[in-house]
């Protein structure tokens, strides 16, 4: 095989067959993959399915703490977490421009590969498309995934009270990506939050029942999940400003960079609407999950308009709107 | 809304629900798609599920028969379809270039819910990124999609004798392409073969026991398709050349560019291996279908070497290879 991706090999033919070979299946190859012609077949005897898909055009292609193939994995396996799933299977499909290093390539695909053995979540279809230098920006990557909502799982209307839980550090994606896309030279420990939650889905399985909506702060970030959720619901939400969680050095560097870590992005993190009485020990429940250990209950539901309404640190009100106008596109 | 797509149509606030809103959910919003938030749920309680993704970098967007968005339903659908599936619920993501025009865009949504009315499949999850000007190339359409097995869908190996049908004419999508692509001035009434062949798998159910494969034969041609399942079932293909079907006007269009029809694409036909015996009744019946009336026994297996053998019209005998490297990129 070459070292650069040429148009030959998106043509369907047998280069395309050596990159599929020598790239995918190498990192990721499994027998439903490697047996299905233009669709998988797989068989479940469960009644509910989540079905969801993203686009991934993250830039630049690796971030501390990730890349776009790591990325694009835990960002659908999350989705069909945040509707109460267990994932199962995984698309991918690849958009690669004329000119990309193969070794590059092989990298994401091996990340791609690793997050796969650590959830034992299997890609079993995929696409491979290339097009002429200039038509795509280095590589895009689409996951569609595929989960079974866990039995436990049948949420019922939000009601006042109903508690907010977010189960980590916030913004820690977006200031990354952020860090990077400006070359500003800042040493420290931040990282992406990107990672897989499904684990979140197995350790709650018995307390999914009181657990009323969830969802992953991506684009947006937490201020525009919860004006959406806020919007759903028909109700105001309660912040605490002093309970979300976010690390000394990602605020500071947002205040550096003159951002609001509000809406910067979560790669790793889910708001979980909880009911009220359970909420405490669902907090403690989920503080013992590997990489949720920040967790917090960052504030409530109140009948009222659709808005979410923070309690700010200096004692003072602010309405939290929906993001207007992101500065930083290409975050996922 | 403004006429054209600006990076904020892509942030995940405001303009992303806008765009979401006027110009997909106008088209082909439904219930689950609506009340989706990062995944769709539904049920089922069928055993064996197919699940297919193809991203669409097709260029130009429109071509005589159809453009971007009804190939990337179609394309999904076939695939499903061929892998004997009732095709259920499609995802679509579509990555576009800032600058786009807003009017092209909506063009191109009305033609995906067209689609998804006739056929009445269901897009029921969805993403939408926007990547600055020069990033992409105007846009790329993925769609993923699940499909119900059917139950009379069981193929057993392929022997010696058993029958190739394909379901109509060959190499009318590629060469629409080809043309426009070449930007040469041909009068005719040529265009895109690009259908749904969801109607196969619903009208051949009875039938569909006598199936052994299925394959829509879409980039690298009927050729490439031949190839892999020549491989697949570790036996000869002996095609007679007289009998595969073929416009006059695509025939002669493809010897003016010197291209070989065999390779280029279809996007509305199937190719179905089916058993001896059956092979006749079953070419009757697919020829009653809608779209379907020029499908023709076009050869079959022999013991031996995993090749494709073609009986040419002038008597001589040609070995079929799979697609070296192809001169026409980005045709689905």
């Amino acid at each position: 095989m070459e070292d650069i991706i040429s148009l030959k090999y998106g043509d369907g033919g047998k280069y395309t067959d050596l990159l599929i070979n020598e790239v995918f299946y190498k990192h990721f190859g499994n027998e439903l993959l490697v047996n299905s012609m233009d669709a998988a077949v797989f068989a479940t005897n469960k009644g509910r399915l989540a079905f969801t898909t993203d686009s991934f055009v993250v830039k630049p292609l690796f971030f501390n703490g990730g890349d776009i193939g790591k990325l694009a994995v835990c960002g659908t396996i999350n989705d069909l977490a945040s509707a109460g799933a267990k994932p199962l299977y995984l698309s991918l499909a690849v958009i690669i421009e004329e000119g990309f290093d193969i070794k590059t390539l092989k990298k994401i695909a091996q990340s791609i590969g690793d997050i796969c053995k650590k959830t034992g979540i299997k890609i079993i279809t995929g696409d491979t498309k290339v097009v002429e230098k200039g038509s795509a920006d280095g590589l895009f990557i689409n996951t569609s995934g595929i989960g079974i909502v866990q039995e436990e799982y049948n949420p019922i209307p939000i009601i006042e009270g109903d508690c907010i839980i977010i189960t980590g550090g916030i913004a820690e994606h977006g200031t990354t990506i952020a860090v990077k896309r400006y070359n500003i030279n800042i040493e420290g420990k931040f990282q992406s939050d990107c990672m897989p939650l499904n684990n979140l889905i197995q350790k709650l399985q018995k307390n999914l029942k009181y657990i009323k909506l969830m969802k992953d702060p991506t684009r947006g970030g937490l201020a525009t999940a919860l004006n959406e959720i806020a919007e759903k619901a028909g109700m105001s939400i309660i912040l605490d400003e002093e309970l979300i969680p976010i690390s000394k050095e990602i605020k500071s560097i947002n205040e550096m960079l003159g951002l609001d870590p509000l809406y910067l992005a979560c790669e790793g993190r889910m708001i979980i609407i909880a009911e009220k009485h359970k909420s405490k020990d669902l907090l403690n429940e989920i503080k013992c999950i590997n990489g949720c250990e920040n967790s917090a209950m960052i504030g409530y539901f109140k009948s009222g308009k659709n808005i979410v309404l923070m309690e700010t640190i200096i004692g003072g009100k602010r309405i939290i709107g929906p993001l207007q106008e992101n500065l930083l596109p290409r975050i996922c």
